[in-house]
């Protein structure tokens, strides 16, 4: 078990009914707020009626950042500085899934820097001053109502960046499950990968004793995979809804990783390429490359955890072979997200990706300017290479 | 699943050599601190010198207040909030198990009140100005360290009562397992039983899709089951040390509980009343009582949560018959308390319980001025009666 540290002072409510405190908790922020979303589907849930109401009961003033898209732009966040400066906003507060919260949190960050934003996501030590959050999570997915990262994306440079800092962790998140009923089929299940995929890329780190953890990430996943078909099935499940919303803050604030081998990510750097160069959704890419990725890290060293997340948390029967049962447990995965309706190649996914040419840029990209992603089995720019083409 | 708040703004560093980040911490909060602890056992094992050094490197001075015992007396809380004030403390460090900590946060809870501190343990909304914490836990068991609660022992009333405060979170928690080598057999036992109890209390609650938080606690569960009898057998083996130290702190500090229906625990008051007259060691007790509850209690709709308490945490194999397989889990439960080294009754525990006279002046105690005891099973005096006597 490796030494840590563990901080997630986000303070939650959850449950039906506890997006109307938003204004009581807002007045502790100053007299205006901004809010952030994207399409509009807040309006159709309800849920910007109910935000608004409470905020004008409680006399905060607010000003509107709207048009958020998937994989989110900074050229957005810009606009969210200048508009946060102008009107003296004291305030952030998203609605939506992850790219407004992400979009949110840069703002945030980016708010004390006198520049471009993509300055500050390029140089982390701008961060001077952060706007506080109170986040409200629409979607089971990203987790970013509880922890303190960001990713955003750079349209003219084909590049999405992480922004982390102590001070982006939301002041207060406002989990309310039946706001996820209208997450389509599809989006629910890239959601789901999305959840798993954060746990799963610290649950592979291998490290001798890290018991309580893996058993914790154990029980997470279980949870993922048994209301993820659930949900895909039953989108007014409130108990799959709920299990589900509350996986995903845990699944990427940190706690997972408590005693684990702080190793790269091995799948989400490869999707984040895919995103930048296709606009894939996140948690479709995810799920493709997941399993193209086990089977091709396949090994000695992989089957035992492979096989162990089979065990665990597919109860799957373990066979005498280790390789065996990894594979059933690489089957089994790739076979649940086709019953949720994940394609399970790049080609069928919709997303324009039609051909390799850019594979190699890509794995570039990916790799940036190491020689390799030392995840948990270290990838070469030709490893990458060669599981995009397994994924295509 | 229920609705929920939940909020640990408790920061944690753990691991080897993490507590001499001490002073460094301790400076955020003034230039004088008071350590607060028991008989001397940490300068035997090096913590004392350790934080005092780290101390005197940042210019942070120090007084001390020493003698704690377990089970702590609130006598000693007002000669700590006396201290305080004369010296102007403006850090709190408790150095020990909960017994210290708990201290510590009865003195930093009662610090704003101008009276003696038993009137804030009586009435939380005399709470006023509270102390900060930076607690470094010797002893797995309380999780005292991360949460915002403290037992206090009234000896001049026989009471054990509690103060919570959201303000009582320590600012810092640094969790050193290796300070944690030199706890004798016993006392690790009766720690790992606290720390079960802590989880149990919560797991028993019978909440239709709390799936998330039951898994978890299966986990956490399993942990102690694991590293529990390693401990009690080797117990300089870090794994084991590490693994039960940060499960203590997550066991205890209301995450377990997020979704769960909150009822009353139903082992930890009939414990305090035995602690109250008998001055009884927290952890046996607890174990003690646990399996003589849980026998008594077995009843339909208990004998599927025991069940389900064998077969996911002690790997038991079900039977068809749920009463079968629920017996199975509670006599394993007993035996795996026994092959720790606890004693299996009050009689036998030495601590001079040796006939009955008591019980029901601590079953009134224990039910206070309700008529029963709200667990998941409601205990009346007469039951809580009845599992003294089944535990005698």
């Amino acid at each position: 078990m490796q030494n840590f540290y563990y901080s997630v002072p986000t303070k939650a409510y959850f449950g039906k009914g506890v997006v109307s405190k938003i204004g009581e908790l807002a007045k502790e922020f100053g007299s205006k707020a901004m809010l952030i979303y994207g399409k509009g589907s807040i309006k159709k849930i309800g849920l910007y009626d109910t935000v608004v109401n409470s905020l004008k009961e409680n006399g905060v003033e607010y000003v509107e950042l709207t048009d958020i898209m998937p994989n989110p732009h900074i050229t957005k966040v810009d606009e969210g500085v200048a508009l946060a400066r102008k009107e003296g906003v004291g305030l952030l507060i998203p609605l939506g899934g992850g790219s407004c919260i992400d979009t949110a949190k840069c703002i945030a960050g980016c708010y004390g820097y006198d520049g471009p934003a993509w300055d500050v996501i390029l140089n982390k030590s701008l961060v001077k001053e952060c706007l506080p959050i109170i986040a409200v999570p629409t979607l089971a997915a990203t987790g970013s109502d509880m922890d303190a990262g960001a990713m955003i994306h750079n349209e003219a440079t084909h590049e999405k960046k992480q922004l982390m800092h102590p001070d982006l962790f939301p002041k207060y998140s406002l989990l309310d499950p039946e706001y996820t009923y209208s997450v389509s089929k599809k989006q629910t299940a890239f959601g789901v990968a999305d959840i798993m995929s954060h746990i799963m890329e610290v649950y592979f780190s291998k490290t001798e004793g890290a018991f309580l953890a893996d058993r914790i990430m154990e029980a997470m996943l279980k949870t993922c995979v048994k209301y993820g078909t659930i949900a895909c099935n039953d989108p007014k499940n409130y108990e799959a809804r709920a299990n589900l919303l509350w996986v995903a803050a845990w699944g990427c604030n940190g706690f997972t990783g408590c005693g684990k081998i702080p190793c790269r990510w091995s799948v989400h750097p490869l999707e984040h390429e895919i995103a930048a160069f296709y606009n894939d959704p996140h948690g479709q890419g995810i799920a493709i490359l997941t399993t193209s990725w086990m089977r091709y890290v396949l090994n000695d060293y992989t089957a035992d955890m492979f096989a162990t997340f089979g065990v665990n948390v597919l109860d799957l029967e373990p066979s005498a072979d280790k390789y065996e049962t990894a594979k059933r447990a690489i089957d089994t995965l790739e076979n649940l997200f086709r019953s949720w309706g994940i394609p399970q190649n790049l080609r069928e996914s919709g997303i324009g990706l039609t051909d390799d040419s850019k594979f190699e840029i890509m794995a570039e990209k990916a790799i940036g300017a190491a020689d390799k992603i030392n995840g948990c089995v270290p990838l070469s720019k030709e490893d990458v290479i060669n599981i995009y083409k397994a994924a295509f």
